[in-house]
């Protein structure tokens, strides 16, 4: 068991990788502590879960709404949590976000932890403090920065997530190995028939190694001023792949990091052989589908994205395994790389 | 004018009082800034506005929900905003709320800046950097904490006011004048017809020091740890009051400054002469409403009130002009005290 510490300005968080998740029970304040769950998670842990009340939501990224905050706000109130509350989330992302938004904004913020059930969870979504929800079809649009007390990572849940899940997660871990630690590649690429069995040893290492690499980034600029912006490698086509095709978010951001690992062949900031082994590394986790959306399309997704500037905006490159770069580039450049990868013109 | 600076752990909001209005459009960035105003304040103001997009709400409190936050974020959208726009709220008390809680959570916080209309923003909502929006009938459960960047507070905006909008702002300066600047209740006093009549001078110097008063509160204690409850003096029976009886927020909470000024006579922590003063005070600004709240209703929403802490509660009582005190009493206590009240047990 492994206990990563994040301090931000104004907080400190800890996060739990390896131990027995039923453990969360000793982290809970004595009174006013108050589950949100999903309904999948419930059948699963359901009966494990410690002894306080749980409010269910329904799994998948229609309950990241604010009607659904509301109405989580309006049960709270019901079971008389005020400001000395706590909430734990047991779940994934989604889980994770609509726990940690309505904790920064219940009575102007409230105490929090998660029990993060999803790979994608356990390296991504529950570590550095972001929230969000979705307003309409744009994702995360509403949001606050805020970091849990607690997340606690138990490799030994994700051996009940369906195997698109799992890859999915397996993506964001991809993520940040290309763009933070090469022991994360290397441990992909030589164990893959264990990871797939998902063998809980190698889990805990590698999402260990992940959320260290994050911790680093997130303690440095925990508001996306500069340099966390690396982390959203692959997320710039990645998010309109993802609002467009309806794909889970690893799939893909997937997509979206072979498509920026491409353009950075393309500008030459990376070798062909870089190129090559992280597209083989996608392949070989079965995330490497075919992407068609029309350029026009495209576009109004990406000038959409939150992340854009004016009419250019940050994209992430990398000039090398551990090496991503942010490069603020027209909008219309990009979707001219675009346009080429559609039609074959951007080739190893 | 005079410029009041409030600086907290991350941020430094300037109030400018006393200036023109019309001088915000100095401290607007070049592009990509909002106006979100209602729709009275429009019909008045409206030719005078930056001319940058303007974002309209219907007045009053049924548009601090997250549907109206959810609809305004989509419009943000829209019109092209992103992290690094700018809103601009003109208005009173909701505006400021509204326009506050969208800049906090949208795109997880861009910059915002108030332009204060009514006398009750202007020494109360706009400066200390809450935010809030309801949950069906519970005021104020969703919120944030987050400084402006600026608050322009023109007095001269304050002649278009209703009446009872201006009275309903004159109990929170009399609030003011009673837990933190005597000098303010003494004008008061001594000047009601020009203040009635509105005067500009008077307003400018009676506003800034209520927020001067507020800022060094704030400064100290932003996130309302301890000594920053004192400015919920009058609010704890207030908030049943505006709940129960629809009245508008200075009324509800004069009639609540009038409770706590005879609970703290009751208890033998103001002299009769304070208690007097205190009470003709209100009626001279016609803010001596009776109340008539069945005890019962009043327990169901006052233990429902966000400063609740278990069946204890913080109320705010004075031992003195200038002196007010934070104490943990039963929740029992306290209706004990109400229903004295209301047989008239409780009498100067």
């Amino acid at each position: 068991m492994e206990k990563i510490i994040i301090t931000t300005s104004d907080s400190v968080s800890g996060i739990v990788v390896g131990g027995r998740w039923q453990a969360v029970v000793k982290l809970l304040p004595e009174k006013d502590a108050v589950i949100i769950t999903d309904s999948n998670i419930a059948d699963i842990y359901g009966d494990d879960f410690p002894d306080i009340p749980v409010l269910k939501i329904e799994p998948g990224e229609k309950s990241k709404q604010f009607k659904i905050i509301d109405s989580l706000a309006k049960k709270l109130l019901k079971a008389g949590i005020d400001r000395s509350g706590f909430i734990l989330g047991i779940g994934g992302g989604v889980v994770c976000d609509v726990t940690g938004f309505l904790a920064s904004v219940y009575m102007r913020g409230i105490r929090a932890g998660y029990v993060s059930t999803s790979l994608l969870s356990q390296v991504d979504a529950s570590t550095g403090g972001k929230t969000g929800v979705n307003a309409g079809s744009v994702k995360n649009v509403l949001g606050t920065f805020r970091q849990p007390e607690f997340v606690i990572c138990d490799t030994t849940m994700l051996r009940t997530l369906p195997d698109d899940e799992y890859l999915s997660g397996m993506s964001e871990l991809i993520k940040t190995g290309i763009i933070g630690d090469r022991s994360i590649i290397d441990l992909l690429e030589n164990n893959t028939a264990a990871i797939m069995r998902r063998e809980r040893e190698l889990l805990t290492s590698l999402v260990s190694k992940a959320i260290r690499y994050k911790a680093s980034v997130v303690a440095k600029d925990e508001k996306e001023a500069g340099l966390r912006r690396v982390l959203n490698f692959g997320h710039t086509f990645g998010h309109a792949v993802e609002l467009f095709s309806g794909v889970k978010h690893g799939y893909a951001v997937a997509a979206g990091m072979k498509m920026a690992t491409l353009y950075s062949y393309r500008k030459d900031y990376i070798s062909r052989k870089d190129c090559e082994r992280i597209t083989d590394l996608l392949k070989r986790y079965n995330l490497s589908g075919d992407i068609n959306i029309p350029p026009e399309k495209m576009e109004k997704m990406i000038v959409h994205d939150k992340k854009r500037t004016g009419t250019e905006m940050n994209f992430v490159f990398i000039k090398g395994i551990e090496k991503p770069v942010v490069e603020k580039i027209p909008v219309r450049e990009l979707i001219g790389f675009y346009k080429d990868y559609l039609k074959g013109i951007v080739v190893i």
